[in-house]
């Protein structure tokens, strides 16, 4: 690319912009055509196949199959069940006609596919032995958004939906709950985004869902965002649908099910919980490139020196940057895209036998003989991945704050962004107010904190039913 | 699944039955509710993911890099490549608005992307340096049909469409050559599929494309299917999309694209040219399981051999059938799935410990030491596939006929399916009436046969311009 590294907005100055700034300079997508579409340039896209890798095998490991389900859905499959298609309604994108033809029944893209899910089920499923089926699918789905954002809002994204269907309610249960487990360990553990676990009240669940379990993150700016969810739906799918099986005792009996994502959201909870004001800065573990070497120039002596470096780095994501740029532009190019470690090869360095390696998080360099590489590599990932997830938590934890009355929470919404503990009544007519006021939603009940409450409701007055997390949110 | 194991329709019988008979008995898929949609069911669509696996890394070692372009095309950049639009308008479905609004532009779902990719190199490429770019996209795509049948033509189907824009015409139409090969190699390596290659005449080429090159087979049936295809752009899209860069003489150019694709309807090749009255049969590179084990019944001492033959076979795809199914019923599922090679661990064998291994081409049986497994599986691996390939092959040699007059072509085809060579003018015209008059159609400008031709074409006498392929088609 002949593409020029821009400026980035400070961080501080103008988040929003910041943020734009990034996803554009860091060479992650470009805007599509369609209105809210994004495009997924090869870096981008590098992010999302490390996630997938992670993920299948997560879910491969728990005996779910991947599937593939149609695009279209005919609308009266979709309408079958009220409250779903009450939730997904506006956002639907209809196919009405093919060439010039106008079709007998309109034909919904999928915001979602349970409804194709439970079709299918109904058919598939007889006796309690073919119980439990656990499916998963990669794919697009499309939910038309006013005003969008790469990665955080767009018309179409792409994201992984699991559907499994169970012989009774506390092994579905049980099921959400291990997906649960999964998700918060990807979010941890290969993205280093601390998260909090829990259930979403009476308002922010599913559209049809019993219980929504999610992990809720909390951006640089103070912001939540949602980082997985795990439906459980009882039997609210199995009876429109019809999906029944014989029991042990030789009954008939609806079944139970429940549905999973995660989406291309989460590359936007990255950037914004790791990123700085030299770009981004990714978690190794799901880095496209880990390690960046760059020869001062491109002579052959530095070159074979790059080689045997990479050669040595064999288990990683290795590339050495060969290009026609400049020196200095190759190491900004390697900060804008977050490379978690960089490597200079220069001959005074070479001298000594020696390189320099720079960490991308705090911009620390040390010198270290060729030898040790490898060494000095694989220590620098567990510390950066450790400096990023405290990091990370540090801001979340400092930004926590307990709070009983409203006209409090108020104040302190006028200065910052906050994650709020607070007593509250779970009603939804409270928590519309709530937002309508305030611009802020519940993220979730937390399960890590005893929900033994003898409070008010901090809106209300009502008794508390239990302590939810509010937050401005993305 | 308590699901029965059907009869299948024998073969010579009825094919289009029996291939219906085989896609929903081995469980591949099942019917979407949205007309000629399809489910891909685990075994489907694992078949798909071994497919993406070898795929992917092969375009991977051409540098080629995956990215994901938006599923919605607006009507108007759609309609600037002429040809294009005219030969995928009456396919294309078409989004009109979003919940109970209008759209101001109608939307396409893509049936190709051509024009996404094209819309996105104008704005990303400046001077020679930044080219060439190599993109491919894994992704589905919407070609309404009238009449569907699962893989082979369904409204919805899956494929990978590769995008890449060049500095000059010779490396552009190279690299289309290249991924011929690619195919060809992947067609006859991974799926055992003989395939001729060749350049598509005017009237099959790509709607947009100067060139169109293909890999076409022959099924069982003696009709011909094609199985992956090349094109070569020149300027044709570069000119109305205004992909231009400055080239090393520092002039304006417009660049040279290409596209190419490989699609689900592989899955089909595979099941009309290997499967038998059987069921499947499987190539082993691509298949879910490559290898069944079988106990007699599902006793500890059984499955502790079943675990350490599955050990000893550690790198290939095992199962272990320990299912409350009857031995029969097992040995007919391993069938039906075209699993490659069967093993089965019964008592008696035991005691001389060895067990039965049957390949499922041929249904030979032999018996073997356990301590021999892994070699005769590894040996049978080599056998099966040459076997496949080769039966493959004889059909297509014993099908394919030499014809110079249109009064004998038209006398074959009264009597069977086959694979015409005949002396062809070229001529649009003169192909559409074959096309009208025979329904076959025009395979391909083979590459491997001798194109000095002094014949008169083998329908209108005018003087003939190559040898071509005609053959019934799906």
């Amino acid at each position: 690319m002949s593409r020029k590294l821009e400026k980035i907005t400070p961080r501080d100055e103008n988040f929003a912009q910041w943020y734009t700034d990034i996803v554009v300079n860091a060479d992650l997508i470009s805007y599509g055509p369609a209105k809210g579409t994004m495009i997924f340039k090869p870096y981008g896209y590098a992010i999302w196949e490390n996630i997938q890798k992670y993920l299948d095998q997560k879910f491969k490991e728990l005996k779910v199959t991947n599937v593939y389900f149609p695009l279209l859905i005919p609308k009266s499959l979709f309408d079958k069940e009220k409250e779903h298609i009450e939730g997904f309604s506006p956002e639907i994108a209809t196919v009405t006609k093919v060439g010039d033809k106008k079709l007998e029944e309109e034909l919904y893209i999928r915001p979602t596919s349970e409804v194709l899910f439970g079709t299918f089920f109904a058919k598939e499923i007889q006796g309690y032995r073919d119980l439990p089926l656990l499916y998963n699918q990669w794919v697009n789905v499309l939910r038309w958004e006013k005003t969008t954002r790469p990665f955080l809002r767009t018309s179409e994204f792409l994201w992984q939906e699991g559907h499994t269907i169970h012989a009774n309610a506390q092994e579905a249960k049980d099921f959400t709950l291990k997906i649960l487990d999964v998700y918060s360990k990807f979010a941890e553990e290969a993205l280093l985004l601390p998260v909090i676990r829990g259930q979403k009240t009476e308002r922010e669940k599913f559209a049809g869902a019993l219980e929504t379990y999610t992990i809720e993150s909390l951006m640089y700016d103070g912001q939540a965002l949602q980082c997985g969810t795990s439906h459980y739906f009882g039997q609210n799918f199995a009876k429109p649908f019809d999906i029944k099986f014989t029991n042990q005792d030789n009954q008939l009996e609806y079944a139970y099910s429940t549905s999973w994502g995660v989406s291309t959201r989460t590359i936007g909870a990255i950037i914004m919980t790791h990123g700085d004001d030299h770009g981004l800065v990714l978690p190794p573990m799901i880095a496209p490139t880990q390690v960046m070497i760059v020869p001062v120039k491109n002579d052959d002596t530095l070159l074979t020196v790059a080689e045997q470096i990479k050669k040595q780095l064999g288990n990683f994501r290795v590339v050495i940057d060969e290009s026609e740029k400049s020196f200095g532009y190759k190491l900004a190019n390697a900060e804008i895209k977050g490379i978690p470690v960089r490597i200079e090869i220069g001959p005074r360095d070479l001298e000594q036998e020696s390189v320099i390696i720079t960490r991308r998080d705090t911009f620390e360099k040390v010198q270290v003989k060729i030898s040790e590489v490898l060494a000095t590599v694989n220590k620098l990932f567990t510390e950066i991945s450790a400096n990023l997830f405290n990091r990370a938590l540090a801001n979340r934890q400092q930004r926590t704050i307990k709070v009983n009355s409203y006209e409090e929470y108020k104040e302190i919404l006028k200065q910052k962004n906050a994650l709020f503990l607070v007593p509250f009544c779970g009603a939804l007519a409270c928590e519309n107010i709530i937002k309508e006021e305030t611009q802020t939603v519940s993220r979730c009940i937390p399960f890590d904190i005893s929900q033994d409450v003898s409070e008010q409701c901090f809106r209300c007055d009502n008794p508390a039913q239990y302590l939810v997390y509010f937050a401005r949110a993305y």
